[in-house]
């Protein structure tokens, strides 16, 4: 068992009933959640000791974050008070052919807007893995600036970094990611990319003849050798209620791929990759083999797909005995 | 973007929840809804000025309908009040293999037992196409009369008449039906029609081997070479959740077919053929090509099975975005 | 039309929405049910008298057991009342992938801690069949004993014995199982039972080659000759929330096969098998051929599935005309 | 405990949640009810053996009827089935100084439409009280003449006749409530009336001085010396929210009045007349005190203000421990 | 009837369900409302032809809003549609001793962030009254200078001008709003104002002795003899649940005090100070008599306190009827 | 701030909607809860450190009553997990002249079953104060035995011992409670008791003249002069919706009254003794005035009563603006 810390952003996701649009909807359904704070609760389920670290305002909203994640057993002391607002953001949840929509309503909340690190030196002591992801440089230029600075005192106190490249269109463009990716990739240890990742923000071009993700992970590590690990899920989209998942995972010139999970029907699948994220974390700190460890991360995030809400609420047990026990059958 | 006029009976439709029976129910979920009403509701989602005409109750529920229709923006200048009451009908949603069931209560409705026009001559005036059903016939008599004079009076102001056929054998028989078509029929100018209208209500014979549709829409033009325009779906029923829709148009002895959209789950397929009618009547107004026009309006039709409800709740820039994104992908 | 006594244990059943977990629900569905309850209702609503016998206790939850009851028209006049507690249980509800998860809290229930009958002798007059299931005797040596006494008792007064194997490893061995089966078959004359039941709880041995249920059967038969009918379902579990389901009769030497349903997604799964043991009844009574009474059974079972609790709530007329009408098809 | 009979309309009635108006509901809580049915409910819940005969129709709502009715125990082997309609009502839930809207759609129902008599002539036999209303003669002449009839023939099978007047001026006149009563109160034996009823219906004039409600019942029992009890309530509304109720008997010439109940808030209110009149039959039978009769009666209608839906869900024992315990005391 | 326009800002409220806290909240229900759209739909619910002028973000949540105001009727051609977001707040719905919480997330709404006027000169042509508020100067500067602006334009184009004062002390500070006063109410004709405007926006002096608000309107009215009616309430809060509602009228010198409206329970009070001014530019509107109007305009009020939302779903006709009925009674 | 820590049982408590009744509920909302366990979260919601120590049970039931004290920050080291069942009991949620029904169903709980401390002995290492209840005594022989043992380790490590009498009459007899208190009364340091408690558990005379309960806590103290600070509440029950809530405080010979808070409507009072207690253990950490220290504790007990659960999720700031701002006012 770790000691992690994940830090970014954690927002109020407000959705509809399946089968209502946003603009007729007389009620939401509000959930709590961001990949960082998704990851910290995963990581909690599993039994790991695991602080998350943001800033959230001085309301009721805020309460209701922090209740949230000391639920499950987050650390909460870093959870900074202060700032403007929370950042929110609307669902309509997908079904069948129809997608879900999201409307954004994120801008100037107490986290986008700070402008330098606000916690203690001492918030790394101790800590084995920090996870990050790409939205938190993805929302100014002091945080592209303080994120560098908090994994360099990661790295300085004895943490492995973990980084889900994760990026978001809406946010910034491919060419800022990508140069900020040149900055902060030779930090990492962990990354959570994929082919894409790899032809967009490392140039690394298709190859000759098609082959299998093992291609890009073995460049990208050429690139950035510090990476000993490399986690992705492919996910083949039947419809928006009917998905099919498969993880991925190179692991110091190892690749392996899990079973694929057929999630039909989808429930909710925000926070699935957050699930696998966790997973694969949880892996590293368990010094699972290659092929458990990515059993686990794509069994996590399959059964996340199953419940409502951001988070992962399955322990380390539960997706054990699921992976064993295969699919739907009921012990009784 | 045309000037429509849409003229129906419109009901309360009062829905179980999934897995509940009516008779043990102790909630239903409230619908207003009618086919020409819901035609009215796509066409000025899609941007089209568009007006409602019918008769309903000076009452609550009669309230209702008039909120309904004004939330999308539906001209309600012709919508009477007075009569008896509002007709009604129960749905137990049907799941799987097992169908839905209707229980109707709608005999003596303010709108069926009106006995001749009650709308002043200027309401067609402007009007581009004016969208009627062969349920108002079926409802009386007095309806057949009354419907024959209303068409007449809308060719005379210069309107385009589109009929969807829609037989419904709880209210009257093939053969009333068959013959009151034949009076009809000669004033139509875009029509809702498929083989089985074809063979029952026109006595086409099925060709000697078996063909597409096409040759029952060259058929029924030879019988009524004014109507220049039908329109249908086909829709496979592989359970009550799960549906294959195709569309299908037949103009000016150009026969093309929409690609098929796969319905699973289905939310509500009630006013799922409204939705198709309103986006072939968008097409014509619009102008658009006979490709575009069955892409357009098959996908309205899919799109609604995807929501609550009776009405087509899409604009048609999120149809046509639908149409280029395909199926269940979230963009973020 | 027969006349029909069941015997078992009710228990309320509280169960979370769809997507939720039981540790973090803040709220759950009653329903109440049990095997031969379940049996019970199936069999009032396919218009035969029958009572359930049970004993709950003189609280509030008994009450509700007993409105329940009663509002399908199961003959209430065994239902004693007394003891300590109604059984109770939470089914997180499965769906897709994972499945439903059972809390049991049972124990200690008015009914488990009977000692013996209490019954009046003349609860068995004019019974035509006696259900029960083999619940009841993994509840405690007291009810073993007594069990076989009310079995005889039911015998005596002329009834017909149907048992329902139903092996639950939480409450017992299957060795014990396997000692009391003994005791009890040979006064059974209807029987649910399948491969697995003749290879545990009868030592049959696997054939040679792969076969068909039919030979368990046989076998079975040859132990117990005096039973003369067999009944099963196969459920294939492509997931929680997709099952195949198919029915299988063996009556006096002639072995039929439903029809399989496709049940996706599953309302709930709850008393899919008592559905089918009442359709069983029912063809029994209703001297049905074995065709017909195994499509009813399956029928009734699959239709179940489609409704939310563990009763059927389908007439003997909805479930013929479901047989006939197929899949999915509203009738308007 | 007696035997008893009640008969009239029982209807769906569909409300709104608190705070909602019907025009802007989008869901409607369901009940069935009926002031006779109610009456019914009530009588089996005290421990009765109570029928309820009426006319209900072949589909989903009339099963709804029926599971409804049975579920606490009514006995309806004399609920027919056939006709056009179940009778409809929406209630707009009022609140405070809002008193609650009704929509009636109750025309052209099953019950309704009866021409005559459809039970059969057995259905009085063993039958202690008849109870009714003067809701059913005000629905068609043809109840006028099949009431007579009905009474005439359970007095002659030795039943004792309760009517309810129940005036409605929806459906009849004030004048033709008058004349109808004139010819049905010489059958009746307890009757429920007040001093609008005497006034309007009986012509008694005021008294010269003011005085308590005792006059009145002197003066009907002298028009009318069959009637050997009176019974009714006094309902101060101080709020569609809040009332205060006291009920008041006369009883072969002696007058007792109940302790007033505050009932504040109000759950819901309909059906606290039958609650009532249930209590009052439910005395009789047992032959209670007067002052025992009217305390019980009166607490079981205020009670009946606590609970949703129509009818009285209490015991004869828990109504005599609400006497006994006064107002909101948790026992633990 | 009138031809009004209303112009300000609409925002989305979410709330909590009675007996919940924002914080552990997992559904809010949605509301659209702001003052002055709250007036407007009133106005049309009472049969005038009204314009609600604002700007909100082309979004499905301002989809919603316009939704929301079509239902009723209102115009939404001076609805424009841009800039980045819909001003939202939460209330946590109070009861009893305990207050409703509000926690604000308004700031950098597509209205507030308005520099200038967007709307067309023609939005006044025709206009009898344009009613605003004291909210929108609080906005922004650009505020306090368009607004003027386009109370100028409105004078020009005819139209009398309703202001509603309603300080936000989170808005601006009462110095600010007291040196805006003074430059907008030379242009008001009718002021929605109360004793406190008097003192802290007017300087006017308490009177030597205690005195009615004759006395404060009479002051008010010597500073800004072009303001003809003075209007406003006098709640008296007895607890969140239970308010005492009076409303106040000065018109031209008369002054005149409706009755009280006790209003207990209160189900949702946003809105009701709208509902009251609604009310008295419906009085205006009609040239009703002062006594009446105050009547009309209190009673509208404290139905609104009777529903959900911000807005009065009452008609004129219900309004008067409620006058004349008094509370709580049921007609039928 | 002080350093708390609870021990005692915990509950799941499944309550009926409002109007609704046990036996026909389908659905229940669950709420965790127990006395001790309540403080402990109040206490950690005003800010204190606190654990709470009890056994609950290794299932999913167990799992939610973790996740229910976690959100809250309660530290759950001491939270044992194993034993048979959790505890349980169903309300029938009262309103207006009914009150609460509750059926109890938690008997063989995993708490009740221990049989000696399995707690380690540091467990009361640093905590100022440990509370308990009467209730914990009153499951066992085995618990009388163990909470002595208990209580002396906690004397022991520095701790001062809080007791809440709260006599249960379902669980043990006065006489049993009786010969108890006199064994655990000499350990106590503050005790919530009031007039009955002292006239049955210590028989304290009535005194001749009527009083206030000053007398009786002097009296109290002269038996228990180890006792320093005595503490209850009067409860004026108008109705089970409407009661009236007045604390008492008794410290070290000075006795003061709290104001008195009119609660109507009241939303759950379930905890709102424990919302007093904690409130009294508040103030003695922080070492309040006697009058402060009464404010704010009935205070904290009235808002508990308006919000729906177990536990008081107020903070301290909350409940000093409530006693400052007074009864219903909004701030906005």
């Amino acid at each position: 068992m770790g000691k992690m810390l994940t830090l970014g952003e954690i927002m109020l996701r407000l959705s509809t009933t399946v089968g209502e649009r946003v603009a007729s909807s007389n009620q939401f359904f509000a959930h709590y959640g961001g990949g960082e704070a998704n990851v910290a609760i995963s990581l909690a389920n599993f039994g790991h000791t695991v602080a998350f670290a943001s800033k959230i305002p001085e309301n009721a909203l805020g309460d209701g974050v922090k209740q949230h994640l000391q639920r499950y057993g987050v650390e909460c002391r870093y959870l900074l008070r202060g700032g403007n607002r929370l950042g929110t953001y609307y669902v309509e949840t997908g079904i069948g052919e129809r997608a879900a929509q999201v409307v954004y309503d994120r801008k100037g909340s107490s986290f986008a807007e700070m402008t330098k690190s606000e916690w203690p030196t001492e918030m790394f002591e101790g800590i084995d893995i920090f996870h990050i992801s790409g939205i938190t440089p993805a929302l100014s230029k002091n945080w592209q600036q303080t994120l560098i600075e908090l994994v360099q005192a990661a790295k300085q106190a004895g943490a492995k970094i973990s980084l889900d490249i994760n990026f978001r269109g809406k946010l910034w463009t491919t060419d800022e990611a990508k140069q900020y990716l040149k900055q902060i990739l030779p930090y990492v240890d962990f990354c959570s990319a994929g082919k894409l990742d790899a032809q967009v923000f490392m140039d690394i071009p298709a190859p000759d003849k098609e082959t299998d993700d093992r291609y890009y992970y073995d460049q990208m590590n050429q690139l950035y050798p510090n990476i000993e690990l490399f986690y992705g899920t492919h996910r083949k989209v039947i419809s928006a209620s009917h998905n099919i998942l498969t993880g991925r995972l190179w692991h110091q010139g190892n690749y392996v791929v899990s079973q694929s999970h057929i999630i039909d029907p989808i429930i909710d699948r925000v926070g699935g990759g957050d699930a696998f994220a966790a997973g694969v974390l949880h892996g590293i700190a368990n010094q699972s083999s290659d092929q458990e460890l990515i059993a686990f991360a794509t069994a996590a995030s399959a059964l996340k797909h199953t419940v409502h809400g951001d988070c992962n609420l399955f322990s380390a047990t539960e997706i054990n005995d699921f992976i064993k026990n295969g699919s739907g059958k009921i012990v009784r």
